[in-house]
């Protein structure tokens, strides 16, 4: 192991917002000094004159799985653009594998030069009308804490089970206090009374938020802001007003969700470091939120800093506006040089796990039968889609149930099916959906929150057979198919939510899915997937469809398709 | 359990630093509710209409010795005066009794309306030359962690063990961040490249800092700066730059060692508010360094803040300035009204631990043989007292023998003996002493840092036998004795180092021991007792006297008492 010394740059003091002349010396993992340190203390110098010394982006709150990506895949992607460890949720696919979803992520994670935390996901299953793949209780989490890398509990947006003191929400989060770790919340547009009373619970953080107002309560509350900027939900520019004392210091950077090609074509924590200094926010305030507020909201004592003690994850900077990375070390080590990623050893998972995330689908291959709609009745309720939203609502509408099941093309209406994956129980809801504007074809997914059952939606049902097989056969994914054939698809072999292939190709794959669907005849104001990737999940009103049919998420209450007697 | 109402206030929001008028709804322990709460939501409700609403005082780093109380009345002491939780270093009584003396204070503590927070002594003995009454290992402290209470070691003094590298050093610190607890440093004028060797160790705090350069370079460099106001250390107005941006955010404010007349007198925590406002720094910005920014420190989630899920620690005060407090809360009760202190439980330590602390001597009782010098030779070291410093430097010079066996009172060259008390080994070591300034009689102290062995000066060997003598019977304290009778005492028989009496009482007597010293010729610019205390203390420079002799602290070696040839 050797000393070396980062000599003649300007270290970004994050504690103080100060810019500091000052030379860094690192031996092995570790910074050991900053000040006034010469060749003659390194056996190495890299000459940084002129240059930035910058401690390494956190991102706070992101899904692994929305990137579509291992997380080795997504280290090459992100080190590049500074960011040096991440905070995950693999909410995803603990709810499709449960324990081993969680220690594949863990175990693919070990040892990779960004530091990956994981937090632990507090709802599998999202919600008592989804089957998922695990049900994973207080029990099944706790064993989990042995490990350093586990920060805490992941986002609870069991918002109804910390009120009323459901007794597995109670003792998940009584474990993550107990074993001094911190709960993340997800409480969207709480406030007032409401707020407080999932506040009692101890969850000390929120990503929901899209008003300076909401944000702003929650911080005089307690709760660190995660300020997110992800593919679909976009909130900096509501929340830049929080780049302002007396509130920037409760606040940090966190993307969420965000898709690979977002991340290739935009960047990461750095795009939203230099968009808040875009928009005429201070460039250090938003670096303080990305490094070392990040590491105080989630008690990292050596994390987030140049400074002697601290871990060697720090970024080499031509200048302070562009936000741009020259080299990045990652604990000591050079891991980007020129902008350019070196490469890394992968960590493999154990074989269990691994055979576990890549054999996700208990299912048998589907017929034509298997999406015929058996109730009868003169109405049904359609799922309409809201453009540019993920809320729908219900239209109640007659089809003609003797022409093509009642599909009918010219009014939009298309058939939707949801078919439990992961237990083999053959449940499966089948139903009407408006809005996706598909003229022919079919489209399928195991994509679909937050259980990722099978999800097929199609203008008939012998491509939705092709589609949905498809999706089958490859393991997982996104597929695209017309007149009898696949014409566009995108494996996603781990867990049904994941490639392994680089990050470049699943974005073409992606685009290419994309452009199908649009051929197919959906608007360009429409991404199907996106969509059918939504209107599973019961928590986003009004109507939904779930393995076991329509619900209704203004109630929680199953609801039938065909209406038999309109005044009852 | 009731719903108690706070309706009317204003309360002191120490996330953003405002005022915010706002309801506090409070149930059990913890606050429930902060804003529009009404009568309604209550059980009772307490007017508190143009009263401020603030979060409890915390002082980060006391030792409770050094206020010679017990916890229960050092509760009584600083309740009244809003300070809701402590951070304490049983230091001293763990040099003396060990583990049991952790456990005695952690029982003596627990259930206090007045949290009392536990970091483990991490230097006992203090140094090589100390003879304790206890060596505590890693081994020894790792189990303490089991406690909540106990948030991590404890002031690191040995600096030499840190940059060295010494395992028992290293596993004691390595437990505490194993334990996700917090590491206190101790470190006075420590910069530049010795400060990185330093904080390596992930040292995260220091209370030393006496300069703002000092204490910027530790913020600068990832430290805590604890601002310490006691009785000895004031560094308050040197450290009031401290007080503004970018600074304040990462300092508290503490006592360490306070005695019991200044801490009557002065107050505590909400004295060193009261000293920034009125040198012209923001209240505002103190009560965050004394409320939330000890809480981050120290990684408390719930406490030091008026928010839902905060444990309801808070105190109605009348206005921002004087920092009076009216009423204060603890975990919802109501433990101070109207400035007085109510009633409460007090715990009870085991037989076991209680019988340990108050038997803390093992040595038999003392005859004048016991003080006789047996060196001989023509010159010798005399420890020379500077005026109003602990520092001590060498005075070499001949003393006549023959003649009261050295004692020279006209030049005020006085007897200086320190005894061994914790293991029966008679150890002692005797010597002369300058700068006392008694003209007769003699006094004698158990309280002696940081082993806390018998310490005895005199005018003469009768009357340190008496005081000597009288230590022993009372179990510790300290006594002044003239023509063969004790003529003042403070008894403090709880390790020798604390009284079980009331703080008024032990104010008073300690105003005697004061009072007494000086009739006995002690000038008024000089502190007999404190002097005492410090002189067998080997790590402040320059000549000390410890059980086993003079010792040079500067090269830290053992030195004889007696120069024979003084070519040599």
């Amino acid at each position: 192991m050797k000393k070396l010394l980062l000599s003649g740059g300007t270290v970004i003091n994050v504690f103080t917002g100060e810019l500091e002349k000052a030379n860094v010396l690192i031996y092995d993992t570790h910074i050991v000094g900053v000040g006034d340190y010469t060749a003659e203390d390194a056996d190495l110098v890299e000459d940084v004159t002129g240059k930035l010394i910058c401690p390494g982006f956190v991102d706070g709150h992101i899904h692994i799985e929305s990137t579509m990506l291992t997380p080795a895949e997504l280290t090459r992607v992100c080190l590049p653009h500074g960011t040096t460890a991440i905070v995950a949720d693999p909410h995803e696919i603990a709810n499709v594998c449960g324990k081993a979803g969680i220690n594949y992520m863990l175990e693919m994670s070990e040892g990779l030069p960004m530091t990956v935390y994981i937090m632990l996901p507090s709802c599998v299953p999202a919600t008592p009308f989804d089957e998922s793949g695990a049900v994973l209780t207080a029990d099944d989490l706790r064993p989990f804490y042995a490990n350093r890398r586990v920060l805490g509990l992941a986002e609870m947006m069991n918002y109804v089970g910390v009120v009323a003191g459901d007794p597995d929400v109670m003792e998940k989060i009584t474990d993550a206090h107990a074993h001094r770790r911190v709960v993340d919340g997800h409480a969207p547009l709480l406030s007032g009374r409401s707020l407080d009373k999932y506040l009692l619970a101890g969850i000390r953080s929120d990503h929901e938020c899209s008003s300076p107002e909401e944000a702003k309560e929650r911080i005089r509350k307690g709760q660190w802001v995660m300020i997110r900027q992800g593919t679909a939900a976009r909130n900096l520019t509501g929340l830049l007003p929080l780049f302002d004392e007396p509130f920037s210091h409760r606040c940090l950077l966190v993307t969420d969700d965000k898709h690979p090609a977002d991340l290739i074509a935009d960047g990461h924590i750095d795009s939203i470091i230099r968009a808040a200094g875009k928009a005429g926010k201070s460039v250090i305030t938003a670096i303080q939120m990305a490094t070392i507020r990040a590491a105080h909201c989630f008690e990292l004592q050596n994390v987030g800093a140049v400074a002697p003690g601290y871990k060697a994850d720090l970024l080499i900077r031509d200048d302070l506006e562009t936000v741009a990375v020259r080299d990045v070390y990652c604990a000591g080590k050079k891991t980007v040089e020129n902008g350019k990623i070196l490469p890394f050893a992968e960590p493999v998972a154990k074989d269990e796990n691994r055979k576990t995330v890549l054999n996700s689908f208990f299912i048998d291959p589907l017929t034509k039968d298997d999406f015929r709609i058996s109730e009868s009745g003169s109405k049904c309720r359609v799922i309409r889609i809201m453009p540019g939203q993920l809320l729908t609502d219900e239209w109640i509408t007659e089809v003609d149930r003797d022409r093509d099941d009642g599909i009918d093309v010219a009014r939009d209406i298309l058939k939707l099916a949801v078919v439990e994956r992961h237990m083999h129980t053959g449940h499966k809801g089948i139903g009407y959906i408006n809005g996706i504007g598909l003229k022919k074809g079919a489209i399928a997914s195991s994509v679909s929150h937050d259980s990722h059952n099978l999800i097929v939606i199609g203008t008939n049902d012998a491509d939705m057979v092709v589609a949905a097989n498809r999706i089958l056969s490859m393991g997982g994914g996104n597929v695209v198919a017309a007149d009898g054939k696949v014409i566009a698809e995108m494996p996603l072999p781990v867990a049904g939510l994941m490639t392994t292939a680089p990050a470049a190709e699943i974005a073409e794959q992606n685009r290419r899915v994309r452009q199908a669907v649009h051929a197919l005849g959906a608007p360009e104001t429409v991404e199907p997937f996106m969509n059918m990737a939504f209107v599973s999940l019961s928590v986003i009103p009004s109507l939904k469809m779930t393995t076991q049919g329509l619900v209704d998420v203004n109630t929680q209450t199953r609801v039938p398709l065909m209406i038999n007697d309109v005044s009852r």
